[in-house]
């Protein structure tokens, strides 16, 4: 009986402390937050008609612009131009590149122009070649090291606190939370486990080849430059089928990139549940609202949210915090 | 200091459990079970210096002739030779291809002799042009209701007891379990859950692409027949970095397929572990030993096993029981 007791106590307790301060950096009155709390409770609620046993509790995150800034351009990209920029003197050859060239000369303007194709030749240069382990370890010193262009902190110190909470908030409740990013994969790995607490395993993005080869008898990964898989639109669900091979109950994400995939979840069986993210901020972060972003544009989807009846988070005034790091004190 | 020794007593009674009843369905003098116990005993020791922390505790099992037989032909091949055979009167221009008229008329030799080209053609038919939400639902309907040729029991009650018995004592052990197989992810994703405790996201496969198509405003994916990965020898590597995205610590197979990963695998910084099953019982199930069975060869890798102290199992000398159905009554 005691353990049932003190289980029951703790039990209560919980719920008192969810509802009291799951979400602390949101608004007091935020829609968002209540939208959010109301569809945790009932899917978690075994009296509720909308219940959804533990098992199915799947939730999946945009990342670029959802969980952390994509300005002024996405981070790993940044990372590819301080990668580049730290290795060209190793590489005369680069020069021959206008692309790269651009890069090397910090003139951002002309690396935007460049599109897609300019895009895929900085990934080539940065992303392929090199062994999984080197390319990670690369990573993870930028990571460690390297400051945001505005903001002159770290990158890992401007993932979203309130979005943070999220996460945090749907593990609590037996949420299995996922990554689903147009950005790659091996990048977001190196850091999501102490970032989000998301492990590698529950991180899906885009993604080249890599070939198995043996060099002194033991087995390495290199990178190789093709793109085998482009986790945006409509990729989002290969991606999720592939990877998780059920369909998740909820989406967040903050651009028509994530329209796909969150019209797929919210039509599906379950109850359900959609968020976008707006950037309306532009004294604490960016305000860029239904104007194409470094990464993409928020156009579209923003129709069909008002249609679907998905959330969407007014970041200036549903946000009492935006950065998980000391930012905003500077 | 009452819930400190509330804990204790119940970890002492979980590790006499442990010792005493987790695998009993190997014989209890089996040596391929002391080095399982040992193994997972000493990386689970916070004293030992091969302890390793839960985060970093994942084993990964090949599936055909590993955690269920692989003969006449492995289970999806024999799945694929239904579905032809209950859908053929609907397909007249099969007749035209020998291969699916040799599946039609139940020639298994001609079957067997189509090779690799033959066995494409079969998946093409079996495993395309339907939607995954189509699919599923046929091998379900499959599973609950075909019967083996030899045992005349449903498919999934054969897998092997004794590994069962290996599956629950790594997870009691907090270790995350995954598939990692040649074949097919969306086959047996279908049943891996309620049959192995494996939900869909822990089993990797081969797979062909999806396509996200709008049919009535909605998303389905449909297969298509061209593969995009084939998780078999060295793909099993590629599969391992692009699902989990980290390295496991010990990998459980049967063939020189399993050969590359088990490599891997055992070549990392932590303490590791490979198994192989040897198939030595043609009584209870197959022998077949270092013969090829039919989804390959055991040969190279049982050679490497002696070189690297892999642990081979001997089905004959070392398993008490086979099945989980009961199959040996009859």
């Amino acid at each position: 009986m005691k353990s049932f007791l003190i289980s029951s106590t703790f039990a209560l307790a919980s719920v008192v402390t969810s509802l009291a301060d799951s979400l602390p950096s949101w608004t007091e009155d935020s829609p968002s937050k209540k939208s959010i709390i109301e569809f945790v409770t009932k899917v978690t609620d075994q009296k509720s008609d909308d219940f959804v046993p533990a098992y199915d509790r799947i939730a999946v995150f945009d990342n670029d612009g959802t969980l952390w800034p994509e300005n002024p351009l996405p981070f790993q990209l940044l990372y590819a131009i301080d990668d580049i920029k730290s290795r060209a003197a190793d590489h005369p050859e680069w020069q021959k590149s206008e692309i790269i060239k651009a890069v090397i000369d910090g003139d951002l303007a002309k690396v935007k122009a460049g599109g897609k194709q300019g895009l895929m030749e900085i990934l080539k240069v940065t992303h392929s070649g090199m062994t999984t382990d080197e390319y990670a370890a690369n990573v993870a010193n930028w990571a460690a090291s390297a400051q945001h262009p505005k903001f002159a902190v770290k990158y890992t110190d401007l993932t979203y606190q309130p979005m943070l909470e999220v996460l945090d908030y749907l593990r609590e409740n037996d949420f299995k939370v996922y990554i689903v990013s147009g950005g790659g994969a091996d990048f977001m790995r190196v850091w999501s486990n102490e970032v989000y607490g998301i492990p590698p395993e529950q991180v899906i993005g885009s993604y080249t080849d890599v070939k198995a080869e043996l060099r002194d008898g033991k087995y390495v990964l290199v990178k190789q430059p093709e793109l085998a898989h482009n986790d945006d639109k409509e990729g989002k669900i290969v991606g999720i089928h592939r990877f998780i091979g059920r369909r998740p109950i909820a989406c967040f994400g903050n651009s028509d990139g994530d329209q796909a995939m969150m019209q797929w979840i919210t039509d599906g069986q379950s109850p359900s549940f959609g968020l976008y993210v707006k950037h309306t901020d532009g004294e604490r972060e960016y305000a860029y609202d239904r104007n194409p972003s470094s990464s993409g544009k928020f156009d579209k989807a923003l129709d069909a949210a008002k249609e679907n009846d998905w959330v969407v988070v007014d970041m200036k005034s549903e946000w009492q915090r935006v950065y998980s790091g000391d930012v905003e004190k500077k």
